[in-house]
């Protein structure tokens, strides 16, 4: 049993599931229910797809993600930045029509969900840490910018412009004037009260009498609410906007995208770059929530649950999916306490599919449009962005980098050049490591660095501490100092280096130690270690390296070490 | 004063230069001259071009390195691995004829020399601290099976034949039975002779009374021995045997190579890896020997001073340059003191240039074909790249990776391959450091790994000690494994994480540390520091994190954070 639910949790709530559980579930699954229905329909908008591709691709997933998922939280179906991805790859193609653009779309989720699915098998769920906090930051800031950039034409009612995105606001400001009226009065209007309501709304719902908690929830609502107020007012007042139009009946038909190798090829960066930021979404979310209630999240079957979402969205016309923050949240919130609550959001889909069509039909467009840049201008976190840069100058780099080059030149190459950046600095500042010669603090046997400390040398001995692990790239930088102070003490007959922050030796740095041993040794100093760690011990020992230093020897702590070399002056 | 020297060291040695010096550098120039002449004409040989550019190629680089180089003993100049990486190069481009061959090669040096100054200019002297020792055994080894498969047939007297490595062993066993025996005997002669007075000269010479010195300088000075036996064998018995033939004679003409934009894009990347190769080699050389004398290599020096070499012999008529290891351990024996060796060396060079060219051309093919191959049978460090095998199995795929893709796709791509692997694994590593539950050794203030010794612990308190620094590419581990053990203790009440051994937090780990600290207090849990190093403890404060951590604290010792935290256990 327990080997299976490793690959079907869903085996596991199934078969232990509690009725006190349902109420909550059920509760917290209408909500969602509630929440996902506007969101799907503007992102299927944000990915350049028609409105009932984002309600399939909510509801088969929610089904998949309950059965091989393991977050009793995590609500996956469109979310913004996958969708915006999405769009930026269809928008790469030679698409004939809408029907071959919703076809690519389908495609382009399966393979998501094969590249995820491949991935958990492979177990490499931590490869997401390689996306470091700096790069996706500076990434979803870029993404919030070109989400609200595609927007804005729908959301005031302007001539859309297609180009590079500074080309996309001259033309828009140069367009302004031919801004469609009841349009941008639709848009701004639902801005306006989704502002006002997430802003003052909680606080006047109390005062009217809510308990607390029912009106913070009837807030996270006001996306349906602004909805359903401007498609009265533009079916009733202001017929030339533009609407959603004909939406078609019914639950998705199952069928497998049709695919040549030509497009599988066009198609095969932007599926893995999707699958990593979908996923690195889903498992920050669904690990943040875990983590308030003691539980915890295995990237692994994370990957499965996720992957299995996308290729049911395949599947069924959807296009690629991930976990939402927003929804999720809420989830949480209400106490969603098992899986079975994306059952029952996906019942609630279903519902909407088979008998409120008619009635998405007459949503105005700019109002799904700025719900959208709304959620996006949440994607920048100015805060965190502003903290980064504060206390790492290094990542406040790479956050900038990846921000622009996103802006610039794409999604695609922005993330990886983020990446490749962010493993470029933490390598080049672990080939620079401090390095402090150090002397004994009088009276006591502690070693501290001669400049920050009074601290007793010696003219015979020096000790030299490396904060660092020894390996290839600093081990010439390492070579470097010690010659050069070994190279300023004309009297100096022995050479200590300590260990006590060095967690890993490789062969270059063995190498390097054994020829710097040899090399002192023909100019007169012993080399000694001190201070060595017991993994890293265990290997020296295996190479020989005690014979390596002829003379020299490795002590315990430093100052067993210089009380034996200079017993003079500190025996 | 000194600020120019920085830049022209020479100002530096010949200023302060003592007479009691000039016998020294006398016999080392005279002694490497002599070293030098067979070499420069067979790795003239190996690069695919006339023997006489072998020699331009040590002229003015040798003058050049002495005005701006700062190793006394580092003899540049044409280098067996230098010399194929010239050949490879210029075999990958569609050239006319020699004259067109020769010109791309001039170009070449040119390239590599602009390219090495350019990074002495930017100070980047210490970016070949990238190309670990491994991956250069690797490449070496690999580079030394090229050399010997293309001497081969020079060397037995063998049609030559085209093609990957395996197509020319097969071609080569195909066509043993036309072996020119002639050439054959004097290749597999001179090698024999060579190996002998390698292996029994010494001994021998010491036995026929001479002093140890004197006879192992004999044995250094063998190759020209070898080649004019050959030579006078070769014309006075063989004639059928291929030799050098017409070299012109007189020194080289100063020209700066023409080029074309294609032909320079097309060499860039060649260039590019010449001068990182070369320039790794002439600095290990360099720093090895300098360290034997208690003095260091400058390496934004070394870039300048190898720089100026590959310029000089660009615009001489030579090839790629660089410091090469046999010639510069000679000159480090006989006690060269000041880069005037290096000034004598070239005037040595220029005086065989001037009267003696025409007995260069009786050198029979094959047994400067032999020098090569012996030559290239010394890169080889069988010894060292067994214990790297035996010390640390990722090292080891890194060499062996990066021999085996030189062999099967070429040099260039071989060691772009094995840099970037290399990189990978140090962050791999690093992405997954050791973490350990500690607990306290009865009697001590010590806190070790639960699993290696006998502690004591505590039910309401939980210390975890982390080996690594803090950043991206880790803290989701650590995460995952503090959240594994948290949801493991249902009593749980405190978490102290231990960090003697984090030398860096990036601000990645520090939102990951907040975040944490929040999660786990939801969860009824606080989390404090313990022994954070100064300067961690630096930024931690810039960064407001005491803050952060809310209820939690950041103590001294671990010890003291336990006694607090848990006074009836540790108080």
């Amino acid at each position: 049993m327990n080997r299976w639910i490793a690959w079907l949790p869903a085996l596991g709530w199934v078969s232990t599931y509690r009725g006190a559980d349902l109420p909550k579930d059920l509760v917290a699954g209408l909500m969602v229910t509630v929440m996902l229905v506007p969101q799907a329909v503007a992102y299927a908008m944000l990915a350049g797809l028609p409105p009932h591709t984002g309600l399939y691709a909510a509801l088969l997933p929610l089904l998949a993600y309950a059965l091989f998922g393991s977050s009793p939280t995590l609500s996956v179906g469109p979310v913004a930045v996958v969708s915006l991805m999405t769009a930026a790859a269809l928008g790469a193609l030679e698409l004939a029509d809408e029907q071959a653009r919703i076809a690519a779309a389908a495609l382009l989720a399966v393979m998501v969900g094969g590249f995820l699915v491949t991935m958990a098998v492979l177990r490499l769920g931590l490869v997401v840490r390689f996306i470091s906090h700096p790069v996706l930051n500076g990434f979803l800031a870029a993404a919030a910018i070109l989400i609200i950039l595609s927007q804005l034409p729908a959301l005031l009612g302007l001539p859309a412009v297609q180009g590079e995105p500074y080309e996309r606001v001259i033309g828009m400001i140069a367009g302004l004037d031919e801004a469609h009226l009841p349009t941008l009065l639709i848009g701004l209007g639902s801005a306006g009260v989704l502002l006002l309501l997430r802003g003052f709304g909680g606080r006047l719902l109390e005062f009217a009498g809510l308990p607390q908690q029912l009106a913070t929830l009837a807030v996270q609502l006001s996306p349906l609410i602004v909805l359903v107020l401007a498609a009265w007012l533009a079916a009733a007042w202001l017929p030339g906007v533009n609407v959603v139009g004909a939406v078609p009946e019914g639950l998705p038909t199952l069928a497998w995208p049709s695919a040549d190798a030509e497009l599988l090829r066009q198609l095969l960066p932007a599926a893995v770059l999707i699958g990593l930021v979908g996923f690195v979404e889903s498992v920050s979310v669904a690990q943040a929530l875990a983590a308030r209630r003691r539980g915890r999240v295995e990237p692994d079957r994370e990957l499965l649950g996720t992957g299995a979402a996308n290729l049911a969205a395949g599947v069924s016309g959807g296009f690629p999916v991930a976990g939402g923050l927003s929804r999720s949240a809420l989830a949480f919130q209400v106490g969603a306490a098992t899986p079975l609550t994306g059952v029952i959001t996906a019942g609630g889909i279903a519902l909407v599919l088979l008998l409120f069509s008619p009635l998405l039909a007459l949503l105005p467009l700019s109002a799904l449009a700025a719900i959208i840049v709304l959620a996006a201008v949440a994607l920048i976190d100015l805060k965190s962005m502003l903290s980064v840069w504060r206390f790492s100058r290094a990542d406040g780099i790479c956050m900038l980098v990846t921000l622009v080059i996103v802006l610039a030149l794409g999604i695609e190459i922005g993330i990886v050049t983020g990446v490749l950046l962010s493993l470029l600095m933490f390598v080049w500042r672990s080939s620079r490591p401090h390095i402090a010669v150090v002397g004994q603090v009088p009276g006591t046997e502690h070693y501290r660095n001669i400049f920050r400390h009074e601290v007793r040398t010696s003219r015979r001995v020096l000790a030299m501490r490396v904060d660092e692990s020894l390996y290839f790239a600093n081990t010439r930088w390492l070579e470097d100092h010690l010659l050069a102070e070994v190279a300023a003490r004309a009297d100096l007959e022995h050479v200590v280096l300590v260990c006590s922050a060095v967690n890993d030796i490789d062969a270059s740095a063995l190498e390097t130690l054994t020829s710097l041993a040899e090399a002192l040794a023909d100019a007169g100093v012993t080399l000694h270690l001190a201070e060595v760690k017991g993994p890293v011990m265990d290997r020296l020992r295996r190479a020989g390296f005690e014979d390596a230093l002829g003379e020299g020897r490795i002590f315990l702590s430093t100052h067993g070490a210089m009380a034996t070399l200079d017993p003079e002056t500190f025996g």
